[in-house]
């Protein structure tokens, strides 16, 4: 079994889809690769496949599903078996049932967020090709890829153990309550810091998806861009403790929470987990600075 | 006549000197040049002159004085008579009267702050030497100059018009209130964006001084620093709106409150005045983000 | 007297007025202020005056002159009479004889380059206003303004001493032969490192003109999207010894040599000249790197 | 089977070890982990194996072996089977018949360089704990972690023939001649742009091993801290066509290529093959910029 590759793609709820559009594309610098039936699929440049963000006109903000995409057909029907073992009802999904997305399964993971996972998608390709490297005309933050998501978990040891002895994540870091309880776990699938964060709260929420920038530089534009279309930062530039990476959240107009991200290091299947005491909370979050308004950033959608 | 030069020091006092040596020579980076009769003299690696920060122990925080280095002595005769005509009593100063400076006048800003003006002062040269161009070696945020002075008036206008008609200060950017008095005014005399900011508020008082940074990156490395050091950063990597500038906010350890900042325009004597509205102060202030706890950043030193 | 107060403008003769205005307002991303009598005109988004560059169709690459802002309309007087002390005719321009320029002084230098000062000059007003402070849209690499230009004499000191005594130059770095004699000075009138440099070279001619970036970060954009262009990068990403600013070189489609530099230090009336040893010169002229092809890096334009 | 997970180590030689000593420890700045045998060993301070680097006292510059980490000790069974199907011998090697090292397998590629396979090495953990996130006291260009290592094959197509169908590698991108043969190929077995490219050339030689660095802003401190140690920068900060990554380039005293590597994109098993014409092998190389001597780095080590 090889298994998860990467987040394929987050799916969220947007209140107005023309006014949705014109954020993702214009500020945030996706590109739009299909829009129909109330839902606006998006990509970033350096993506291949045809979509890592769906917005669906509804009554937002809010998490509609996570899409991870496997590395191979026969993941499914392996996965498929783990998931059940574990407890959990998986669904067959048809080829085209997701738009764009063939054959896949379908379940909601025990901290109640629905999932899917897949492996094949349309092929739209990168948005650049030889020996062009960057291509022309990128318009707003315009981020390569999208990155990670954190969700929330009543039972955060229980979600934590779920994606990892069912999906096959490992954690790279985790900030443990006295009594040895996960408070916050980060766990990865590839050589990331994170692919998916969990962290103790509501049933079935979750605090924000990220999309990569390349370096502290970026994450200034982003900030700078988002003033300039007179968008709130809801945290100003800053670098996490946990991961390393380098950070700014801001919102899109319907409050779901974006975090643009860099830096940060390279993990592989046998990085020493690095575990925080409660007491170092703030500074595993923010190394320095933060939130202006951290009841607000405490808030999950 | 030519007039002020640039800002030539800060002097404020601390409540501990050896803490307080420990906090500027090896976390903000600075030199020592002397130490003597409870007072620690500090250069920064590319400055020439003696000094260009004075800690005094005492009753921390609070500002000493500010000196500004004018371009020839016989500057200090013309400005002795403007200074007088403006209604401001001068003192002159005979040489080693202050350390390591010579002649100079000393006097009260309408303002509240004692100023002094002075053309001669030690030279002990920047801290490296053809063909290297940066120092080996350097500890700390290691800022290579100072830059510029933030005191308060309670009657902005009045002080802005001493700084401009007396002292040959230009205003580069203000915010004025509805009525057309100045709220904050931003004045240079050399190519800055600023060397002093006057902003309404008690008599006598300061909010901060500032050295330079060469950009973004440095920003963050002294948070970096700051937070290794465990010391707060009151106001993280932020930009300016006013001067386009880059800033991180933060205290030595008596609460004086001291700014790294990065970037910037250039001025000319031409430059046109650039007027904000007190309705954009916040971006004003600041393009995004800006201080945690804003009530704290409000306070006066 | 004032005197200088800044480079004002650079005039270079281009062979192909359409495709030069391709290259300076698409790649180099000027603002093209006039069109007209087969010249072009362009200043920079954070300039105020009605042109910093100007193109002339003609047989280029060449210089046709350079113009120095002075402070004030008396300082044309009394640097008329100290020019023709100097030994040097000059001729009164009159209003508009320059497009969009007041009253002047027209002079050769002694190294052979035509030279204008003038003091009034159309003002266009800078790209942005509060609460803005970047303009929305920018496109190349729009370098916020001019920054100085480096020109040959076959005297460089008697030319120095010309820059230095009658206009008012100071000299902040130079390279001196074993017999002391100026190999290359680096004179500012501002407070940064350098508005002109001269350098021993053929009489009249001309090495580079500079544009100012942000940081580093901008001169590896600017590397990109000359690369994007298929333009060649002459000097790829490097940095000065003298100046410790960051550097990358390129050509105009005519064979203009442009600069963009960043960084550097500050400057003032007193700062102790640098003097380099000509055994230093590789490290005085590039830190690190420099132009991949040196002979035609230093043939003069 | 889940294979190799990182390039664990390089080996070189050396001439003289305590100069190299001093310029690994001092200039290059890794962490000394052993020094025995007429060996060092090294390892990043963000790498928590034994070592990343190993140089062996003798005729330099030269590659000894290159040190793969698998994920599993099962997976050495299973790769030894497919190494020795493919006609290639293995040697099995027992524990601590390399210096801190388990038992692996040793063998050498089909082009011609000694490679070993191990999974388990001394554990000495990273250079820092939470709360902080950067060690202090880094001195020197301190890297994080070894990145890659690009070897030459007199038939390119065979050996990533080799390194792809046997143990598993992933080519990203690719430098094809006409006739469609591999020129040069970027190899990956993690989430990062190459862990390995082969280029065609001499039988058993290597062109250079490359450490990460977080951003551009660190590629410009490598240079500097080069220039400052008078140590020629081979290539001065560019960007590859291939991979896009910022690059700088030089020679341990010994003559051993050194690449400092920073950003790149992410890839994944379904990353699609990026293949460039052999005409755009120059921007193929670098995207701007490059060696100043295309000859001296064309050289093979």
């Amino acid at each position: 079994m090889s298994g998860i590759m990467r987040l394929g793609f987050v799916e969220v709820l947007v209140n107005n889809l023309s006014q949705a559009r014109n954020f993702y594309s214009q500020i945030l610098g996706l590109q739009e690769t299909r829009n129909g039936d109330g839902t606006l699929f998006f990509k970033c440049w350096d993506e291949y496949d045809h979509h890592s963000v769906v917005l669906k006109e509804g009554k937002g903000p809010g998490l509609v599903r996570v899409g991870w995409k496997v590395e191979s057909e026969r993941d499914l029907d392996e996965l498929e078996k783990k998931i059940e073992e574990f407890g959990i009802k998986v669904n067959r999904i048809s080829k085209k049932e997701v738009t764009a997305v063939g054959e896949g399964l379908s379940f909601t993971a025990p901290s109640g967020q629905p999932m899917i996972l897949y492996h094949e998608i349309e092929q739209v390709g990168r948005a650049v090709v030889p020996p062009e490297i960057i291509p022309k005309g990128l318009v707003g933050i315009s981020p390569p890829h999208l990155d990670h998501v954190v969700i929330s978990a009543e039972d955060a040891d229980e979600a934590v153990k779920f994606m990892t002895s069912v999906l096959g994540f490992r954690v790279g870091e985790q900030i443990l309550d006295p009594a040895g309880h996960s408070v916050a776990s980060f766990l990865f699938r590839s050589n990331k810091p994170h692919d998916l964060a969990i962290m103790r709260g509501p049933h079935g929420r979750y605090h924000h998806f990220a999309f990569y920038l390349d370096d502290w530089n970026e994450v200034l534009r982003a900030s700078q861009l988002l003033a300039q279309s007179h968008q709130d930062v809801e945290v100003p530039p800053s670098q996490h403790g946990i991961t390393r990476g380098c950070t700014t959240y801001f919102r899109d107009l319907s409050g779901n929470r974006i975090e643009t991200f860099a830096g940060g290091y390279v993990t592989y299947p046998d990085f020493p987990t690095i575990t925080w005491s409660i007491e170092d909370m703030k500074r595993a979050v923010f190394n320095f600075g933060g939130p202006g308004n951290l009841e607000k950033f405490m808030q999950w959608v």
